[in-house]
Parts: C-alpha cells; structure tokens; sequence
C-alpha cells in the first residue's frame, strides 16, 4: 500500500502522467449508495489504456501481438466515496519499469473539486501467449517514456 | 420477451429444468438498494451452465472443442427485486432447439417464499472458431435431452 | 424484441435523440474475447443518463427527489460483437411515454464504420421512495420533450 | 501487501477461517481467457458474509440497524489464474479488530489441487448512516469470536 504514497523507485524513470475523465455509471454504485469498492480496478486499467496511448502504444495490438500484461499485486486505498453522475478523473503514472515488471500508481478524484477519492497501484509481469517471460514490449515502452519524458507531468511522488 | 411467457414452440422437446440457488451479493446491488437489471443475465448464464452440466454436457469442453454459443437475444421481465444476501433460485430451461439454434428461458425467485423475481428468455448461435455455423453440438444436446426427456421438470409453459 | 425495431408507438411524441460515445473497457470482455452480452445494459443506463441530461432532466437529482425508475423490461438483439478498446455509439430514444411508464430504444454501434452491434428497448416505471406509482415526473419530462421536439433527431422507426 | 503473507497483529485474537466454495461464472473472465483481476473483491466480500453468519453475525442486519463496513484499503496479490466453471473456495479469516476498524485477510485457491490463486485483505471502519465512527458492533463482533474462538481454524499466518 506504501508505495501509491511514496514512490521510492531507485529508477531515474520519469512518467508522463494520464488524465482521463468520464461520469460515474448507475451500474458502479452498490446498496451503500456509493461506487462499489471493485469497480476502481477497470477505472485504472481504463488508465493504463490512456497512458499508453499517450505514449504512442496501443496495449490492443500488444495483446494482437501475443503479448499480454497480467496483474501480479494490486492495492487501493479509498479515501472518499463517488457517488453516481460523479464526474471523476484517473491520473495515471509509471512508477517502476523493470522488464518484465511494470508497475502503475493511480490518483482518482472527483471534478471539479478535485477531491482525492482513491490512490492505488497496480504491479504487472509480461509474458507471452504460452506464459513465458517476456522483456522486450517493456524495452519499447521504456524508449518511448525516455522520447516523451520531456512532456513530463507532475504526478506528486 | 412474449416467449417466456408462452411456449408456442413447435418443438416436441421436453427439457429438463435445472435449479440453481446461490445467496445475493453485494457487488451485485446498487443505489437503490436492489439487485441491478444487468445482473440476472450472468445468473441465467450460470443456470445454462448448470442445465448442460445436468444432461451431461459441459459447456468449458465445448469451448475447448471450439464452439461458442453468443447470445443473439435476450430478454428480461422484472416482477419484483432482490435485495443483497436473499437466497435466489434460477429454473433453466430448454425452450427450442433448432440447430444452429438453441433458446433458453428461464424463471428466477426468492426462496424460501418463491416470489416470483424475474422471467427471461435467450437465443443463442452456435458457431465455431471462424463464426461458421455449426449444427453437431447442437443436435447431441439434442440426443441428450431425449435420453433425459423421462426426468423432465415441470417449468410452467 | 420488436420494439427496438419498429416504432409503432400511438403516442405522437418525437423524441430527440442522444449519443453518447466511449471506449471498450477490457473489464467489459469476456474468455470469448467480446464484450460480454450483459454489458450493454450498463450502456444504456449510461445513455438514458445522457438523454434525460440533453433535454434539461438530471436523473440524479431525481432519485434525490426520491423519485425512482426501476426497469420493467428489457431486450437486447446481439448483431455483432465489440471488442476491447473498440469506440462505440451508444443512440437512445424515449420511444413511448404513458405516466407512470416510460420506454427507452437504443441502437449501439461501433466508431468508425458503423457497425450495428446491439439494438434494445428497456421499460420503465416511476415509483417513489415507497414503491408507488408517480405521474408528475413523467409528466415533467413529457413537457421538456416538447419543448425540445424542435431540435428531434433521425433515429430511424 | 505484506499483511496477506504474514500476520504481525499484536492482537491476541484468533479469527474462525470461513470457507466458501462456487464455480466461477463466465460473466468473470475477460478477454485473456482469466478471471478479472476486479472479480476477487466481490468474491472476498462474499467471504465476509459467510465469516460473519458463521460467528453468529447477519451482515445486512447490520445494515438495516444503520451500521456500514465501508472499505478503506484493499489489496490483493494473484499467484495463478482462475478459469470459467472452476471450482474455487474462498478462505475468510479476520486479521485485526481494533474498533471502529476491521481487516480481514484471504486465500483463494482452486479445487481440488489447492492450487493458489489468490491472496489478499481488506481494511474496514464501521460508520453509521451519519458517517461517523461507531465501535460498538465491533465490539459485538469481537465477543462472538472470543465465544467461537474454541472452534477456531487453521488459517496459515
């Protein structure tokens, strides 16, 4: 949980940061009245999506290339509720990229008050259609950060 | 959705109903503290899954043998809703089967009282990995089903 | 099922029409590596919202009100499947409106061909906080629809 | 993370270990043919559930008394894959009971093999409808485990 608080990355790997925005759905609240706490995972891989994207790859054609980015840990802190109609935003960064590992950090807050909702994390492997380890993808990934690192966004380590 | 009401199928086939019951949970709620529409389609698809499983069919072995079974219908009548932790009952039933072709429909309830809670129907395809159609899986469901015809249920048509 | 279809409403209301359009979350895929075919309700919850907010009506601060609108019925029609990261269309109508009761019609499609993907109708009823039937609401909302017919949009009946 | 591996609670409590088996329904898997990584948090809160009736407890009496659990963190960490129609039983242990707060920590593995497919906790503060702090159905809470605790499991610390 430490880490979407403090980010102690020896790496000198700076992320670009990702906002993406959209309304909470009817269908993401639960009987507390609020947004299900299970239903931030999508909204951070809906993130990481964007992120990439940013970046110039498209996490669709890795996966039309045989290659595929399952989770190995993730962790949420929730800190305030969304409520439906919410408009909300994920803010999406990097924090680590070790081929074969990659690990995303995530700040969700509501618009337009900017109220912190949940911080979160999520490490990643890469490996191929028969599970094996595989680095490259992430060699590609971390020359495109190095090429884009001077748009560099201010995501608060 | 008149189909889940009346069976005007031509059909001589008499399916087997399975019953399957599983308690409410709460991610499966929302803000009006009922059970969200869009959930009863993943309980009727269990029900599916239970109902092949009973004529000695396994729906996982179909799909590892390379046919799928996408819906091309559905429908949903809610008569009244269900609230996190109730014990639900879904009947399944084989309304039609008409290969590539094969419709369900199904009647989902409130134990222990039987409240009626919601009426569905589906209508499936048959298709194997390249979207052709295929009419082989459907016709030893078919075979099945006479083998059983004798234990038949009585789900109300 | 044939609602969504033809529009055989008696009613002489027109109603405008909203589309609202996002990407394919991967959360929203299933192992047949299409959208899973429950998924669509939640889509057009999302374009109801977007309806009602186009002609002047927040459905939030309805429920606020402590006015509610629990689905009656729903049909979907499955033309094709979207994928992950796919952009879609969400179109959404309110095909008939008779207080206490209002039906939507939707036909989704996918960005940039326009492929059809799915066609529904959902029905509705307005209760309040303690389950009874309310008028007024619709009543509101009818009057808001005329005020917009001007502006009526072409979806095809 | 560290809390799912290893127990270092100063607590001298010791938590029954609920178990509660279902297959997995393909409305779970996404396109990598897997179980979503989302889809273990509703599994573990249906853990709870079960935990809680086990020591004498009704979640949704809770509820309707005016008490919530509201999630304040969450983490998990996935070892292997779950796949459409496994059997799979969730483990449920409570970790920590400090009021108003409450951890809970999980195993969820695959039968029969045992293999392990995911670990994780989740940390809780119980409020009322007001939001504030409320200690006592902790406390309600702590003296059925001290009653049950003659009964208690085998949960790997």
């Amino acid at each position: 949980m430490k880490k979407a608080e403090t980010n102690q990355s020896t790496s000198t790997l700076s992320s670009p940061v990702n906002q993406v925005s959209f309304r909470v759905r009817y269908a993401e609240t639960d009987a507390m009245g609020i947004v299900h706490h299970s239903r931030y995972l999508p909204w951070m891989e809906l993130g990481r999506t964007e992120l990439l994207r940013q970046i110039g790859f498209s996490y669709r054609q890795m996966e039309a290339g045989g290659f595929f980015f399952p989770l190995i840990e993730a962790s949420c802190r929730y800190h305030a509720p969304a409520h439906y109609d919410d408009l909300v935003t994920v803010e999406t960064a990097i924090d680590q990229l070790r081929p074969p590992y990659i690990d995303f950090r995530y700040r969700i807050y509501r618009e337009p008050d900017h109220l912190l909702l949940v911080t979160g994390a999520t490490k990643h492997v890469c490996i191929n259609q028969d599970g094996a380890l595989r680095r490259e993808p992430l060699r590609k990934i971390q020359l495109a950060l190095e090429a884009s690192s001077k748009d560099n966004g201010d995501f608060p380590s």
